[in-house]
């Protein structure tokens, strides 16, 4: 971290926003790399378990990254990701997947929402965090061997497509839910997204437009898959 | 892989032993870190979920350094795991891990007779075999903080350390009744160790001596985290 961006996290505003994108993102992570892991046990081949497991120590990966970012901020790392267990649980308690074709799915479009929501708030945090978040970014995307996976399941039996685009639509709708309550319950975190901490910030239209890009990618990761979003 | 271990290795025997020593040790991993990842979930703060997490890891790396020896050898390294996945499956679905402190003994028992294993056979292996085995030892040993976890359950509740001595005699036990099958259906493995394949190899004596020696690292490990073996 250089001494520029000591200075910039001293706002603390931006300090408490930044401590709790960390904080939502390392939980995240950690979470993610526990749920793909326990999902790996449904891989119906040895090639397909090691795959998923390989995506699982990716999220290790960028646990460790973010997690030491805030230690370097003098942050007490695990007490930032507090607040994110409850809704982060929910979510993964409220998506288990039924069999390996849902973990699959999840696993596809969790990847591609969550490279996508690091490149947008890339925008809004200083230089070190930024790089800190474009490294997360390019160690993500080892999920391509889900989209042959996924396709060849529905080419097997075509019923498949509807069953796992609800499934999709689920995730989503889970997610957002979630979203919501942590935009709620945090402040700083939704004014550095939103302005008012006095920063480059998004206004409402711009946000309106980062969703509509991330609803997008969505509808566009769902049709490789074979999936009506 | 140099020219002189390729030449080493074309011994039929010798081959299909490390072929067989190497699918073993792989698959060993690939579930190591399936179970340790799924143990991590019991993890009563973030902290140790975390540190469990980490030990999870550190098995797939050593999962992918076998795989991809494998493949350099030539072998559908896949192939080479499957007679090993029955055996090590049983053994895990005997020792599921009933709490935490279970999870916990299992990590650091395992860890530490996986490190003497490794380091014992590295003797009767080729040097590329052996550097490869010996680069998953330095990466092992990542529990230390496993005693303290330990140490302090049973500070808290003397009667605990009953309870987890029984299950570390438990996990031995299942361990040992899984390597005898092995031993049995594997006949070139079981060569490579006793001797028979033409090239330096254990006699029973030193096995006898070998497992003394791993003995006594499990009963000098289970004092550590305050067992009795």
């Amino acid at each position: 971290m250089t001494k520029a961006d000591v200075a910039s996290t001293k706002d603390p505003v931006y300090r408490e926003a930044v401590i709790d994108l960390l904080g939502a993102l390392a939980y995240g992570e950690l979470v993610a790399f526990e749920r793909l892991a326990s999902d790996a046990a449904l891989a119906p081949t040895l090639p397909d378990k090691s795959a998923l497991s390989a995506m699982a120590t990716a999220e290790y990966r960028h646990f460790l990254a973010l997690r030491d970012r805030l230690v370097e901020m003098g942050v007490d790392s695990y007490l930032a990701m507090e607040p994110f267990r409850e809704p982060l649980d929910e979510f993964h308690s409220k998506t288990k997947p039924n069999d390996w074709l849902e973990g699959l799915v999840k696993a596809y479009v969790g990847d591609g929402i969550g490279i996508d929501f690091y490149r947008e708030i890339a925008a809004y945090v200083d230089p070190s965090t930024r790089a800190l978040v474009t490294s997360v970014c390019d160690d993500m995307g080892q999920s391509d061997f889900i989209v042959d996976r996924v396709r060849a399941a529905i080419d097997e039996d075509p019923r498949v497509a509807g069953r796992l685009a609800l499934w999709g639509r689920r995730l989503v709708g889970e997610a957002v839910s979630q979203a919501q309550r942590v935009a709620a319950e945090r402040d700083a975190l939704s004014a550095l997204l939103v302005g008012g901490v006095g920063r480059p910030s998004a206004d409402l239209a711009e946000i309106g437009r980062m969703f509509g890009r991330l609803t997008e990618n969505h509808t566009r990761r769902m049709a490789e898959l074979g999936l009506a979003a």
